[in-house]
């Protein structure tokens, strides 16, 4: 995923431990899953990838499950039930994103991810990790019959879990046969391909995906909420181009990596809108050296971002796009749902990492 | 997956064409699915994508929902909605099949399938097809929430699917951790080990699977059905033992593939017997040769499996097998559930490809 940056939380330190013994409740449930008869090995094997690859994020889009549902049902202490259903809903969440990721640097042939190798460069690993990210999808239906089988909404969280993974490959399809490297064309990348890649890969599952958690487990009918939904993308898709302009412009101090999507030829809303203001000539300099990763190259797409203003152009959407989402959110009918998103607002806005 | 030989099947020449109608209609609404806004590359993607991977099969396992069905309900023409129902079913579970395949060719490194080359080796594809593979299997969810969801066994139908990948995905694992390269260990490999990697990796979805769905679609509870899976599951293991006895002694020209499992150290029922029969000095051979690629090392193998009568071994499995599972039939108490059962072992008895 391009956005590897995720929200940063406001969730006190209590729910952020309640949330880590949970993690432990459920991994125990699925070693233990009569489903299958383990092997030691294979034990150890799934103990292990669990650990690897569920843990060491940040678990901000499993953490506002909890929030998002504290706020919908207007408590600050929710009964240990609760507790754990929106726990466990919140891994959920953390157990897809650890699936997407596991693939994902398998298909970018990534080298390290959260702060070591990644999966499938792990000794002994290899292309054993595409079995892991099946056995870790699956592990998302496992933990929705064992827990929620019997609620009234138990069909729809499979469907919303089902949808949400289906647009999120989707958009990782689009985002692969775009920007798939050995057919470097610039002119398929424009505003509409990046809102469309960027909407579906991430803004679904990151920013969609939690509420409507937080929604079905606080009894409502999703349909209900299409407006909360086009909210919660525009978000996804302003948190993503914040991501993309930190690629380039941000601290790599501050964000913790060196940005390489001019070297890997992203369809970044920074070259779309270089793209979009440039002069036929400024038009070739980006053909000729966008996707290459000699510093030369890349130092001349940078300069070019700077010469045409695209800071600035930055600032005027962040600007332009927070008092939309601001506008939208005080139009919603529920102040309980405008708090939910609020919340998510004030996270991202005018972030630095 | 080990068992790339498929049933042959019984179905006439209408189903088959009736089947072939509706995968047209199936993909259709694939590429129509307004849950994506498909751009015009992604669409073309798609429909090649599924053309070569869901079809090109003999569609046994597809085909088998239909034949089921017809048997539990006792009549040889179905209404058209009928129809249209165990088609959609059968080909979810063709469509997991090529799910299984596009990614186990990739951890296996595999050249072709199906006698073209494996999807990952076609130009411009490579590592997308694990996002492929995750598209295949999101259609399913797709297909059964647009022709199923309201139906009374819909969660039942679900819950089956996410139960058998799971089962499966297990399996493959215990296959790989097993199998791995690397860390060649004889010692690993017995009747227990063999009976779960096949029961799971390859019985469930391939046996169990069709007429669990058959059952779901006559209006049946699963709950009732334990021994009949426990009978299924005992044909799927037949199955395997005669893959594997066919890879070594099997007809090149009938079986339409040269067997390589001696030279890729799998855990074959023909090497868990040799182990199971051996000296000492047999098991140095086996050791010394097995897993490796050079002529001398298999035929050393190949004698071995000669010396120690293997071919006896198997016949006489093959005869108590049969036996058991005849007398395992007669005992079911349903004379519908029987036929359904005998028209599967009749498929796959004493068959030589």
């Amino acid at each position: 995923m391009a956005a590897a940056a995720v929200l940063s939380n406001g969730s006190g330190g209590d729910t952020k431990a309640e949330f880590a013994e949970i993690y432990n409740k459920l991994k125990e449930e699925m070693l233990e899953d009569p489903a299958f008869e383990f092997t030691d090995e294979s034990l150890h094997w799934i103990d292990r990838m669990l650990d690897y690859n569920v843990l060491g994020g940040k678990c901000n889009r499993g953490l506002s499950v909890i929030d998002s549902y504290k706020i919908l049902k207007g408590v600050d202490v929710l009964s240990k039930e609760e507790i754990f259903l929106a726990c466990a809903l919140g891994w959920c969440i953390e157990w897809l994103q650890a699936y997407f990721l596991v693939l994902d640097d398998i298909m970018d042939n990534s080298q390290t991810r959260r702060g070591q190798p990644c999966w499938f460069r792990v000794p002994q690993v290899g292309l054993i990790a595409v079995n892991d990210g099946i056995i870790l999808r699956n592990h998302i239906s496992r933990i929705l019959q064992r827990h929620f089988k019997g609620k009234p909404y138990y069909v729809d969280l499979i469907d919303l879990f089902n949808e949400v993974e289906f647009k999120t490959a989707s958009g990782q399809l689009l985002d692969l046969i775009t920007t798939h490297e050995g057919e470097k064309d610039l002119t398929k990348y424009n505003l509409t391909v990046h809102r469309r890649i960027v909407q579906y890969k991430t803004a679904y599952y990151s920013f969609y995906l939690p509420v409507a958690c937080a929604l079905l487990l606080s009894g409502e009918n999703l349909d209900n909420f299409g407006d909360v939904k086009n909210i919660l993308l525009e978000m996804g898709t302003y948190f993503q181009v914040q991501d993309d302009y930190l690629d380039c412009f941000g601290d790599p101090e501050f964000i913790g990596k060196i940005g390489t999507d001019i070297e890997d030829y992203k369809c970044s809303w920074l070259v779309v809108q270089a793209l979009e203001h440039a002069d036929e000539s400024q038009k070739c300099i980006l053909v000729e050296n966008y996707g290459k990763s000699d510093p030369d190259s890349v130092a001349k797409v940078k300069d070019l971002y700077k010469e045409l203003n695209l800071e600035e152009v930055f600032h005027k959407y962040e600007r332009e796009s927070y008092n939309k989402l601001i506008a939208d959110i005080q139009a919603q009918p529920s102040k309980a749902v405008q708090k939910v998103l609020r919340s998510f607002l004030d996270k991202i806005y005018k972030r630095v990492k």
